[in-house]
């Protein structure tokens, strides 16, 4: 049975928390075990669980940043949705930032797993946070 | 040969400009002879040429409504691109209004042409502008 636009909204809220939450295994267990994962749109897609745990560690690169995901808005149509976010990326010391304006789509399987992921940012959407160096 | 995201920008600029000019000629120019359109999606595309126009005479009540897109940002990845708005729709004689944000996903053909144009916005999409009574 396909998923309503309420479980969408679910999804993308879970997955907001994840990533604000540090939660790599909330993350994944989103994630159908054939998703993939566009970042930015027109790259290679990251594929499945592994895939998707591989790209969350890239981002982090190795534990030493942090990335908050604060939501401008969520729609849902159907078993779509689409998450507009700032991505504030720092480093563990406070010292060091980028903001990220970020559109994601989602199609949600009628197991309510992300099926497809595509993010679609480009050199227009970062931004240098007030008083913080640029990311080393 | 694909077109190149400032292509794609230019072909979202062209949407921006035809509807907030009123110039259904520039925007039915816009489309692939088979394009098809979603708004909102989850509901029956809207096909080619014609099929757009009608969706035009549609939004636009015989006439008697202005919609003007206020554009909040614009993405383009590869031969895709994004536009955030809010679609300000007012009627003619200026007292009746309603504000809807939008996220339209664009996927651009060879030719630099629309082949699919998907809208997403939900019942949370809509508010009411300050002292205009609701559309009747």
């Amino acid at each position: 049975m396909p998923v309503t636009p309420a479980d969408v909204k679910a999804v993308i809220e879970n997955y907001v928390k994840a990533w604000g939450s540090d939660d790599r295994a909330l993350l994944l267990s989103l994630f159908a075990v054939d998703a993939t994962w566009e970042d930015p749109v027109g790259t290679d897609a990251h594929v499945g669980p592994e895939g998707v745990g591989k790209f969350w560690d890239f981002a982090h690169e190795g534990d030493s940043r942090t990335l908050t995901p604060k939501p401008i808005r969520i729609v849902a149509c159907a078993n779509e949705g689409i998450l507009n976010f700032t991505m504030e990326v720092r480093s563990n010391d406070g010292r060091q930032g980028m903001d990220l304006e970020v559109t994601d789509h989602f199609v949600i399987n009628d197991e309510g797993k992300i099926q497809t992921a595509r993010a679609f940012w480009d050199e227009s959407s970062f931004s240098q946070p007030d008083g913080l160096e640029p990311l080393g």
